[in-house]
C-alpha cells in the first residue's frame, strides 16, 4: 500500500491551478481581446477559487452521504485433501485483487509449515481453527477480506470460523476420493492408505460434508477456472459495490 | 475504514463545477459588463476544464514521485508480568491512532484467552511466538503496524519476532519484581510464590533481560504517560513521515 506525501499533494494542486488559470486567461482574452484585463481576472479567479475549493471540501467533509463502511468478507474453501481448494483459492484471490479491495490469502499449508509438529487430532484441529479464526477476525477488523483454504473436516470447525468472523461464505469443494487420489502428486493418500499417515481426512479420519455450504463446487463437472468465476460472481453481487 | 461511493464522487464533482463556473461568470461579468458573453465564456470554460482535469489526473498517475510505500512497524513490549506493559501499550496505541496510519493492538491476554489451556513451558511459548509472529507478518503485509505486549521471557522469543517481522522495536519495560508484586491485583504472584502457578516468569521460571532492546523504560522513574511519549517519539522520528 502506498501513501502520497504532502509535497506531492501541493505540487499537484499548484500544477492544476496553473493549467486552470491559464485556461481562464486564454478564454477571456479570446472573448474580449484585452490581455491585461484577462490576466487580472485570471489572478483574482485563482485566489477566489483556492478559498472556495477549501470551503467546498470543508462542507463535503460534513456530508455523510455516499460514504460506506468497507464490509470485509471471508471466503472459506473446505474439502478433502487434494480436492483442488488451493488451486481454486489462488484463482479467486487473483481475480478479486482487480477490485481494489484489501484482500489476503490464507492457505492451510503456509500456516502448518510454520509449526511442523502441529497435530491432526480433533483437539489440535480445534485449537488450530480458533487461531485461524482470530487471525481472520483481526484482519477483518482492519477492513481486509480473506480467501482461505483449509481442509476443516468437521462441521464444528466451520461453525467456529463462521462464529468468529463476518460475512463468511462457506464453499465446499466437492471431489470424490478417487479423483483426489489420482492427483496424489505428494504421495499423501498413499501414505494414509498404508497407515503411515494417521488422522488423514477421507481415509482414516472422517470428513463431514458441509450441510450449510453457501456454494458447492463439483470438481467432476467444473474446471478451476469456472469454479473461481462462480465464487467471484457470488462475492461481487453481495460484497463489492462498484 | 470507509470507502466513498462513485455517486458521491460525481455529486462532489458537479457541485464544485457549479461553484467554479459561477465564480468565473461573475468575475468576467464584473470586468466586462456583458452577462451573455460571460455565460458563454463560463460554459466553454466548464467543458474545457473537465477535459483538462481528466488529462491532468492521467499525467499525474504516471508520476511516481511523491508516492511512498507505507512502512509498517512493530512495537514489541516485553517485561515481567504486571510490569506495566499493557497500560503503556494501550497509551502508545491511543496516541499513534492520531497519525492516520493503520495500526492494531495485540496483547498477550487477548490471544491466550482464546485458547485457555495453552501452556507456559518453553516449547509452548516457542510455538506461541511463531503464531504471533505470523499474525504480525500478515498484518504488516497489509501495511498495518502493531503495538504488541507479551511477557516473551526468552531472548529467543524476541529473536523469532524480530526475524519474522519488519521494523521491530523492542521495548523493555523494566520493573523490579517487588514493584510488580505490589501491583498484584490479579493475585498471580501470590499463586506463583505458593507454587500453585508454575512456569511463572520472574518467580519460578526465568526472565532473560533483553540485551539489545531499542528502548528501555525504567518504571521506577517514568510514569506510563512519560513512557508512552518516549516510545511514540521514537516511532515518529523513524517511521511516520508527515
Amino acid at each position: 500500500m502506498f501513501r502520497e506525501t504532502n509535497l506531492r499533494y501541493i505540487a499537484k494542486g499548484v500544477s492544476w491551478r496553473f493549467v486552470a488559470t491559464t485556461t481562464t486567461i486564454v478564454i477571456v482574452y479570446i472573448f474580449f481581446g484585452r490581455l491585461d484585463l484577462a490576466i487580472v481576472a485570471g489572478l483574482i479567479e485563482t485566489i477566489l477559487k483556492i478559498v472556495l475549493y477549501w470551503l467546498h471540501e470543508k462542507i463535503w467533509q460534513r456530508v455523510r452521504w455516499g460514504k460506506e463502511r468497507i464490509e470485509p468478507f471471508n471466503i472459506w474453501l473446505t474439502g478433502l485433501p487434494l480436492s483442488g481448494k488451493t488451486t481454486i483459492g489462488d484463482l479467486v484471490y487473483k481475480k478479486l485483487q482487480k477490485y481494489q479491495i484489501p484482500i489476503e490469502r490464507l492457505d492451510s499449508k503456509d500456516i502448518r509449515e510454520l509449526i511442523p509438529s502441529l497435530g491432526y487430532g480433533r483437539e489440535d484441529r480445534y485449537r488450530h481453527m480458533i487461531r485461524v479464526g482470530h487471525l481472520i477476525k483481526t484482519l477483518q477488523k482492519n477492513s481486509i477480506s480473506i480467501v482461505a483454504s483449509f481442509v476443516s473436516p468437521y462441521e464444528e470447525s466451520r461453525e467456529i470460523i463462521k462464529r468468529m468472523t463476518k460475512n463468511s461464505v462457506i464453499v465446499y469443494i466437492k471431489a470424490d476420493i478417487k479423483s483426489c487420489q489420482k492427483r496424489d502428486y505428494k504421495g499423501v493418500y498413499k501414505k494414509a492408505l498404508s497407515g503411515e499417515l494417521k488422522n488423514f481426512s477421507g481415509v482414516n479420519d472422517i470428513y463431514e460434508e458441509p450441510k450449510n455450504a453457501n456454494i458447492v463446487i463439483d470438481t467432476n463437472i467444473l474446471s478451476p477456472e469456472e469454479a473461481s468465476d462462480i465464487i467471484v460472481n457470488y462475492i461481487k453481487k453481495r460484497y463489492i459495490k462498484e
